[in-house]
């Protein structure tokens, strides 16, 4: 059985799947971007899903089964794996402990005025009058309630915040104190701190928020955005701003990455830029390997359950 | 009954406390300091404890209790006050929820490099490549596990990690995984990613921290100092670093206060300087001062029970 990478990770990952199933033949490709004939004779394909085109697909015939190391699977070339019925499983469920690290570090940062004091470090001033708050107290919205969004909800009631969720449906949720839809947000906004968006790019989400949610905000709310960049168009998120509907954005996600260097958001003084990186980690490798060792013993041995399965209907 | 307070805090408290307590006479000092005749008809003083002299307190006849709305009693007048019996309350216990965020605010800004990231938004640059780690599995020592200690504690496990705790005897403290104490404390120290110190400053706590501590812990740990800043010589802390001993060091409190502008530590590149505001909160006073009012049902009233009095023995 042939099972070809289509990145390097660190030897000792490599070294760890080999010994594990010594009956597959390995091949991880060194090369930034491979080519179609170096994937052609895979049954079992990793990839971080970011640059498989249909001929890819077409031209691996053995092709049985994409592991893809990561989340999001906008850029999968889904017309030649539905044709062939080609099982995908991903990654999802990884990245909820970095984002939710990643999102307090955003939510800290701002009540503790670290930027502001790291410029006063800079200039050796001793400046104690900063208006200093507390997280403890505060309302803090997750509009996507998944796993991600339940993590930091874990965390944000560790911290004693008050915790709202948004959902397709407003089901009840773990880690939530109240539950909304997008028909019903506006009423939960009007008390929040914090929102974080964490809605994945599909037809539904894409420019999402509008000019009524930040109106429906407090002044001093924030908005921090690790989900996709589609899901708020830039100029409302510029004119809420320069009308002072919210105090802060933290922004990991672009409708254009890299964010080009021209790009105007780069100097306001109040949006905070980050480049995408709220799920990196030195665990994310081997978590993802771990799911992948999961459904290869089961693929091997055609027994007990595949994890983290797509719905290609679905997308998810 | 007169009650002086030798600062002026904002309306909203000084309202609800003169309406709470119509047969009080308060008296708020608005100018900076405050003069031994202001206080000298008080039967009550509200104080930051700070600015408090042996005359001021002799020279007020009718003075019973001191709340000092602070938790350091360094400066206090004891000679004057253990010879008239005076009793002190204090505001131990408020400073815990703001100082255990501002601990996760360093430990988040270090694991998720924001300083770095900071820097490359003021040049327009997507950088992508920067070791993030998580906060998650790694270990955290406390050393002086009590109120403040413990609620670190119980943070550090909501993000996962391994929490040893030290204190005089070693003895099992709430949140902590394991306790040490001076003597054990440098097998701890071995697996130890953070060591936050919130020693207070007596004449066993100073100068605590020697090379070998430093020494002890791995070349990737970091050290946090939100107790008192004589709790290390600055020159072994500088050692520790120059020698690579730690990776980095953030302190809220130095040995001398403002910390000045020609001091060598502002400059260090690996030594981040917050200005002693960990316990900087807008819900500072109002917690003090719902102490304070317990407290004077209890002294007014005479029934109940005193919350926070000062052990003059101990100092704390």
């Amino acid at each position: 059985m042939k099972a070809v990478c289509t990145f390097n990770p660190p030897d000792e990952i490599k070294n760890d799947i080999q010994q594990s199933f010594p009956d597959t033949v390995f091949t991880f490709i060194k090369k930034r971007h491979f080519k179609t004939s170096d994937i052609k004779d895979a049954e079992i394909l990793i990839t971080f899903g970011e640059d498989l085109k249909n001929e890819d697909i077409d031209s691996a015939k053995d092709l049985k089964w994409i592991m893809v190391t990561s989340a999001g699977l906008e850029k999968m070339p889904w017309k030649a794996i539905k044709k062939r019925g080609i099982m995908i499983t991903n990654a999802r469920g990884i990245h909820k402990i970095p984002m939710a690290e990643f999102t307090f570090g955003y939510i800290l940062q701002h009540e503790k005025q670290f930027r502001t004091i790291w410029e006063q470090q800079k200039k050796s001033e001793w400046n104690t009058h900063l208006p200093l708050q507390e997280v403890h107290g505060k309302t803090l919205m997750v509009a996507g309630a998944g796993a991600i969004g339940q993590e930091i909800a874990r965390l944000a009631k560790a911290f004693g915040m008050h915790t709202l969720g948004m959902n397709s449906n407003g089901r009840e949720t773990a880690n939530f104190d109240e539950m909304y839809t997008a028909e019903t947000m506006n009423e939960g906004l009007k008390k929040t701190d914090y929102l974080v968006s964490i809605l994945p790019s599909t037809a539904q989400t894409t420019h999402f928020y509008k000019m009524e949610h930040f109106e429906a905000m407090k002044k001093t709310a924030v908005f921090i955005n690790i989900g996709r960049g589609d899901a708020v168009e830039e100029k409302v998120l510029q004119t809420a701003l320069d009308n002072g509907e919210i105090a802060h954005v933290f922004l990991d996600v672009f409708q254009e990455e890299p964010l080009p260097a021209s790009h105007p958001f780069w100097k306001i003084e109040n949006l905070t830029i980050t480049p995408h990186i709220s799920s990196h980690s030195q665990n994310y490798l081997p978590r993802a390997f771990e799911i992948f060792k999961h459904n290869l013993h089961t693929y091997s041995n055609k027994e007990g359950q595949f994890k983290n399965v797509v719905d290609q209907e679905k997308g998810y």
